[in-house]
């Protein structure tokens, strides 16, 4: 059974191979009465953009977004304005070069999905990695840049912390940083240990993992359902579903296991407005799978990808040990790339929350 | 939305609080001429079942099982056969104190669920937390006995690899060790280590956060969707919604972006059966999001529970100051008693995607 | 794939073999804070509940609803309120004659589903049809209790129009009269004549189908969702889902092939409350599947039980040619007793439609 | 909540209104390998094109299908075939005369969705209808053509039987008219008069109304799931959303509520093959929801539509009295373009039961 549906109230369905005529979405279930520009969505879709930096891919593409369905102009054309039926965007493939993946119709690199589609379908699209290719996640960056408008003020910001083993020192944390950087990280003086260890990575043709955090601001209390659709539950399927995601973790995460209870719990005071105030946030937002009103944190590790100079033993199609190199065009730290991809997942999973805690409750 | 429902061909809906006469759950889409037996399933409810040691809740249940539908009578009644129909399964609740939960019916302890029960629901069943009790978890386990007599040959296993600060000695891990110890730990040494950790955690009224790691053996390569039902992604969705889990990662996990390229590869050579051996197992035994016919290897991290005799400072449901002290009867680590439920949960997104794969391809 | 769950937000699973220890349903997503008494619940049962008068079957069932989740008492006892969680109810069997149903473990009753479970499952539990049984209605009518309270003021009410070739005259139709005779009827005349007319199907050990009218009143404007999720569409679903329903039709139905556009037409006028005036209802309340306000207007036909003393050919489990009697204690007109659950399929898309265009547009 | 997919296996979403840049839909879950080529697909949607005669609207529409997604050239190109991916299929508007629609921005027409869409959404798209069109069907005619390629040797065709007043002789019943006439009738002596009452009526600027049957050959028994997703059930709900249709019928339909349980009952005797021989198909090959192996047969009515050029009294946004005509180009009989349209839908529906019933039972 394929699924390429993410979401159940803000439901999206993305389609399209690296290197098929395009690429796109489908979002069903946006609320009618949202207002947005195709700059807005672009601005999003070219963060993702390959080829920004000398640390990203060197493949080109427009990644120009066309919204095709689902709106109509307003404002004297300047914006639309969603009806409440499908919106359906999408991305020309422009720039590809399907000879650079000619060897790979019949070997199986190490560490990609070329053996597991091949085993699972019988066929594969090995042009550019077919349905596996990141170039997929364009179609839920413009799914997010929705998805944001969907829930009032909410705020969705990504961020490097790690590449390999350098990790960002978070006392130096400053969101302005992120945009100055071509890491998407918000420590001045990590931009620079990246830059230096990316260089190097880059020029042995190797790459290498990274970790990303993602932090929203403005969740309201509440979203969120037990028992099989808690708030992070959902956030965790929704980045796991990123390529080479390995990892998820909300909160302290995988450090909330070294923690006593005392230690671990987040503390309540007498709010002003009548709700709560938390003196900490080690439960990152969600407390029994339903946000609380903190800010809602996530963070995934990206693996290095497979796509490497240095040649490595693998089988092709007739099982025949072969040694794959592979050449094309990639990002010696997809990591990077993930940020925007990851901002999108999580908006898109806490405006889903935000339609379904309305329609069942209409506590909002 | 409410959403009590995991698995999309091999479906689970749960159902039931901790104070309420019963709980249990619907599998809806298993296989018609599944056999098993009654002890079957409890011999895994009896596992997960509290008050099995002195690290576990002192509460009294005899969790015992009954099969209400979706089943004939097969072998001279010595075992069960599936009809294809819904298998409903109850399991009645017995030792409810409701006395030990009086103040918390206006108090939020801080760490649960009900600040955030309340807020979403504006109504809460405050008796033993309600649905945001590990109780629940009991259905989870009944379903999983199920599951993993959907794949033929499969093998689910879990333990806990860390306790607080105590790792396990990944090169002492022997499976057989996993029952002889309350703590489901394969590394004897550290199962000590944990004894004496745990008995002072109890002593003080405290608790202790903990790693859980689930192996399945024999998944059969070709089970997953792209993209958004990817097998590694269903995993972490499914692990991360049982009670205080926190993080989940696949293979490498974390680790993976701290690796290059190079060193996270799984390389294949060519296999006798035609179908190529991988060297290594970075992956997980999956990649793309598709089993590759490796060992499934997923971690959860499980938080201390919040339930600690500690005052803790937190607000009432009027927003006034209160100090909170849990006293009821909580497993001081509720991470060992979430293996059972970690293996429940792995074999049901195993099984359900084999029915899946079965169905889109006709290729198992 | 089995499928054993109706509706989206609130969503129904029921459970259960007329001849196993219970049936029952799951309720998810019912909004919190509804009250109801078990008393309520029963009562729709009591309507459905064989063995009331002459002209249903005789089998004898107390048919006793047990809440066993998802509610709080309220209002000293009295009452129940809703949480939000998942709402178990549970009907046990207690009036089964298994040996009744004897032969049929091997022969396939001519009109039942007897075969093609067989050919589905390969098994099947031949007690009383199992699954197919009209027994798992009760489940059904149990959730359209408590859907019906989803929607403020919404009434929900059904009658039978038609018995073989006897139609209603729809001059006399009397809601009050509906219980007033064993056929929810609502032409005093035309009980009269289906009692002489049952009489005689029943003296014969045939039956006889049946057309059954639902209608329901005060449905808010705005239910139901273009394209795939109308709300005459999942009208139709859900009444077809009944057992032994064959049509289904909104409004005018079969009837609106033979009109022409100025007949068919609706029109429209200024109406008070700033919302227009129906002049007619051919639409049956729905338009581009959407409610327009009107009452919704459904009505479905019951094909006559083949539970009849008249031998039909019919073959064995092994190919064999047999000639069938079914003797058992069947309804002649199974049509009867399906208005209190074609009431309750109306009630629970409804109540559905209601919580999904509440989640999307926040417009109720 | 929006819901613009349908199945659940074999999953079509569709997009895109009559007036904007294109519409088109997303399958998911088609199974991989299979061949199909772009002029087949076409060949449907020429079926359905709007022009083909007087008898339908004279707006012109290529309606040229791309293919963006979800297959490889295969044979030289000369064919596609699946790669088990999404199946991204786009349809291009071309004649798009929006100010043809201009007073219908303020006015709703009676029997429309104009004024439903507007209290539903606060928004609408009123050019053509917007995503009420009729346009939408194209679509699904193309999902169609590839769902009818899943299930081995089956066949689909309908045809209308009635228009109006005047039904078919079900006597001359002959397949190879059906494409012989305007109509798509297999009775070619009501081809005449449906073609002298259709004049009249397009002349007058009225419309009519019409019943269309679908007959599916070659389905194997076993189809369909107890109880929710009854193969009838899913034809019901999927012919139901077509638009303007307002009845559907599985078999005898209504008229089995006129029979008894003689007369219904359709008898077995022994088959060759092992499987029984029906002695009738008075259930249109479903039974309890689950196909026999005999011919599948649906009915279903279609309204007239409202666009109509005789003057109806309404209201505008404002709720001030309006009379409205509408000029447009419209069919005078839209159910004759419906009996593509219902074929696809069909064979969508027993595409995806073939794909669910070898999910759960691995019996096909």
């Amino acid at each position: 059974m394929s699924y390429n549906t993410f979401g159940k109230l803000f439901r999206v369905t993305t389609w399209g191979e690296s290197h098929g005529p395009a690429l796109g979405c489908v979002i069903d279930g946006c609320p009618p009465g949202i207002k947005f520009s195709v700059a807005e969505v672009q601005a999003y879709l070219d963060k993702r953009k390959p080829g920004q930096s000398r640390y990203t891919t060197q493949r080109r593409e427009a990644d120009e977004v066309k919204i095709l369905s689902g709106v109509l102009p307003c404002d004297d054309g300047k914006e639309l304005i969603t009806t409440g039926t499908p919106i359906s965007m999408m991305i020309e493939n422009t720039d590809q070069r399907s000879k650079d993946y000619g060897n790979l119709a019949r070997e199986y690199r190490p560490g990609h999905a070329d053996y597991t589609y091949d085993v699972k379908y019988g066929i594969r699209d090995y042009r550019g990695g077919g349905r596996s290719s990141a170039r997929e996640t364009a179609a839920r960056v413009a799914a997010g840049a929705i998805a944001r408008k969907v829930v009032p003020n909410l705020r969705v910001r990504g961020a490097v912390i790690a590449i390999g083993a350098i990790d960002i020192d978070r006392s130096r944390w400053d969101w302005n940083e992120v945009d100055n950087n071509p890491f998407f990280t918000p420590d001045k003086i990590a931009a620079e240990k990246f830059a230096t260890y990316l260089d190097e990575i880059r020029k042995e043709g190797s790459s290498i993992g990274a970790i990303v955090e993602i932090v929203a601001d403005n969740v309201p209390a509440g979203l969120g359902a037990p028992i099989y659709g808690k708030l992070d539950q959902d956030i965790a399927s929704f980045l796991m579903s990123i390529n080479a995601v390995k990892a998820v973790e909300i909160g302290e995460g995988f450090n909330a296991a070294r923690l006593t209870g005392e230690e671990n719990a987040d503390e309540m005071r007498h709010g002003e407005n009548g709700r709560p105030v938390f003196l900490s946030n080690h439960a990152g937002g969600i407390l029994g799978g339903i946000s609380n009103g903190e800010p809602v944190i996530a963070r995934f590790a990206v693996k290095p990808t497979s796509s490497i100079l240095t040649p490595r033993r693998s089988v092709d199609v007739d099982g025949n040990n072969v040694d794959v190199v592979t050449k094309g065009r990639h990002d010696p730290c997809v990591g990077i790339r993930a940020v925007p991809v990851g901002e999108a997942m999580v908006a898109c999973a806490i405006a889903d929350h935000y339609l379904r805690h309305r329609g069942q409750t209409g506590r909002i």
